[in-house]
């Protein structure tokens, strides 16, 4: 059950100019699943990307990741139901089929499409399934069709991910359209999950690279579901300048600030969604370390927290055994850090200080905080200025069961 | 249900020359469990121990390794139900008075008794309960306890860990016996997991240090569950002396490295029932990664396969979806890896190589070694001739159940 997670409503969708998709049905996995979503760019169009750093990264990211260098992209082509990862020189064939198919039906380059798989590891894509349902995706292209496309590319996602914004920059409305998948293995550094969200703003390649490393650092770096990272992530920021304002060229303009607002904002309710959506959630936990000498150790212990079994399984359990954050803090692998430094808190109530439980602390309050559907931990480390917020998920029997039984 | 793992009987735990354990019942969380361990020993014993490495190390952990530094220990004093950590000054406070009342019975030093405790964190320990029971277990204190020990230090352990060795070493014959208790939040470093083994021989004081950590790092150090590293592991070799061997001064000598193998062996079987015992475990898994550049990478890669969720799962599932594990070895954090040159086994058969599944895998082989109790997978990476073995279990709805009950 997706905690306090709404499938957007079709009409909530934006369309963003210079942008199409097209679903069909390839039947790569089962018949008759909606397993294909093209996403047609307009000329002009500028795409940034970012992918996961698994050294076994599957073959269309590293396809993806070079026809991104050589061309600006026109088209964006993904597949549910199969993750073309690890397999080899014949997944590289595959994946460069597909694209080499379409740019045919596209009348484009090879180079000027990205492949995108996400399913099962570890078994070769079926090209020709795939290629034979192409010429249904293009013949349903429509600037309309992101609701469709958003159910299209789930896997084990309950709801699908989706949202719009609209911002005025230079004076003109820009609108925002993002959508993802993931519910597990999700991880910094590009689980598996899969987002796109284009607007239809004018940026330069240069800005828009720069936007898109800041939004991904805010948004899906800094979820987790169970630690995994998978081999297939990948997270494109599209911008079609069909919006009409003065093209973006400067990260120290207001416009910069403004547009960057808005795609970390989309970026990150994204993000959070996976996580609401997360294999088996009931709770939904934001872990805040502040007070931090850096961020990266602020992020270390966050992620301590957050991977810990555990402490996941306690907040399932709504039971307030908060040593274990404790414990989680202190092999986070910060060497010099003094525990009896720092304040550890749930939502508002101060649990521990001084190396053990505050003396104002009651078990009846964490047991309060604990029932709650979202939970606040906030670390307060006393050693300097830096943060860091991360978003997690608990443990559930239901993350046994979808994962011990997700081939069957 | 633990996995090919029995209980030892009595008569299979000999006793140690210069060793007495004593047990008795302080009520700490349950009344009547009896949850007081005493080891005595004779004057002229060494000890030596490692620690866990968490910056929230438990009160007794930081009394312990202090006495330690000051003086040879003549008892050690174990409690259940309460680890006595995050407690603070007051659970200092705890340890230390536990250890002056025992040293008063035992008209030794407080510098002389090595206090552990393992339970629950956050609650301080009852030091007058502990107190008030230390008369029973000085009285209870015999040779032939280490059966009532073994039992009486447990936790959420299902089957007492204990086991027995003698050796012929410069012509005497030397008795070894362990003992160990942890099933969860277990991980290198020490997690929660007591080891206590004792040896009659004579050993000197760098030399037992230097033991031990080769014990420790080829046993407890190798072996996790869940990832969690607790507040209060520790693992203690004793000698007493006792047995008339020439005292081994040199590590380079024979009698080193025949009392080292069979403190390695007591460790490593003990460190192996720990997982065999695992939380929920249902499956025992043996991680060998060789060939690689470094012991560290090869153990980096080796926990990234023994932490994933993913993996664990599909163990449990006995679901050969074994692309779970290239994605864990493509996330182990080893930049420079060429996945297409190293070779995946499952016990005998290969699985994957050149980057993907292997030519002559069949899933049907796959399928039948993953059923099996006893799975050994096994990484080759080409690349050097380093190697580390690790041992795991699998993650079943068992684990989740029972830490998401502990406290009930």
């Amino acid at each position: 059950m997706p905690v306090n997670l709404l499938a957007p409503t079709a009409d909530e969708l934006l369309p963003v100019a210079g942008v199409t998709l097209g679903i069909a049905s390839a039947g790569i996995k089962k018949p008759g699943k909606r397993d294909i979503t093209l996403i047609q760019l307009a000329p002009g169009s500028r795409v940034a990307g970012v992918f996961t750093q698994n050294r076994f990264c599957a073959a269309p990211v590293t396809v993806a990741k070079r026809h991104l260098q050589k061309a600006a992209p026109r088209a964006l082509i993904i597949n549910t139901g199969n993750a073309n990862a690890g397999t080899g020189e014949p997944g590289m064939q595959a994946s460069k089929a597909v694209c080499e198919a379409l740019a045919g039906l596209l009348g484009c380059a090879e180079k000027e499409v990205l492949p995108f798989s996400t399913g099962v590891i570890m078994e070769l894509l079926p090209a020709d399934k795939v290629i034979a349902a192409l010429p249904d995706a293009v013949a349903d292209c429509r600037a309309d069709n992101w609701f469709a496309a958003a159910n299209a590319i789930m896997t084990t996602d309950i709801v699908a991910k989706a949202v719009s914004r609209q911002a005025s920059i230079g004076g003109k409305t820009i609108t925002l359209t993002g959508m993802a998948k993931g519910s597990g293995m999700i991880h910094p550094n590009m689980a598996t999950m899969l987002g796109y969200l284009a607007t239809d703003a004018a940026v330069s390649q240069a800005v828009l690279d720069t936007m898109l490393k800041h939004a991904a650092d805010h948004s899906f770096n800094c979820i987790t579901v169970d630690g995994d990272t998978s081999t297939n992530d990948a997270f494109m920021l599209i911008a079609t300048g069909q919006a009409g304002n003065a093209e973006i060229v400067d990260v120290a303009s207001a416009d910069y600030t403004a547009l960057a607002a808005a795609v970390t904002e989309v970026s990150t309710l994204l993000a959070q969604a996976i996580v609401r959506d997360g294999e088996g959630a009931t709770k939904f936990m934001s872990i805040r370390v502040e007070g931090g000498s850096s961020r990266d150790e602020c992020r270390k212990i966050g992620y301590a927290i957050a991977h810990s079994p555990l402490v996941k399984t306690a907040f399932f359990a709504s039971d307030p055994n908060l040593g274990r954050i404790l414990a989680a803090i202190g092999y986070a692998g910060v060497d010099d850090l003094d525990v009896n430094a720092l304040q550890l808190y749930l939502d508002d109530v101060l649990v521990a200080e001084h190396g053990g439980r505050a003396a104002s602390y009651q078990e009846a309050d964490g047991q309060r905080i604990m029932r709650q559907a979202e939970i606040g931990i906030r670390v307060v480390l006393n050693r300097g200025s830096a943060d860091a917020t991360l978003w997690t998920c608990d443990f559930s029997y239901d993350y046994v069961k979808i994962n011990a039984e997700y081939r069957s």
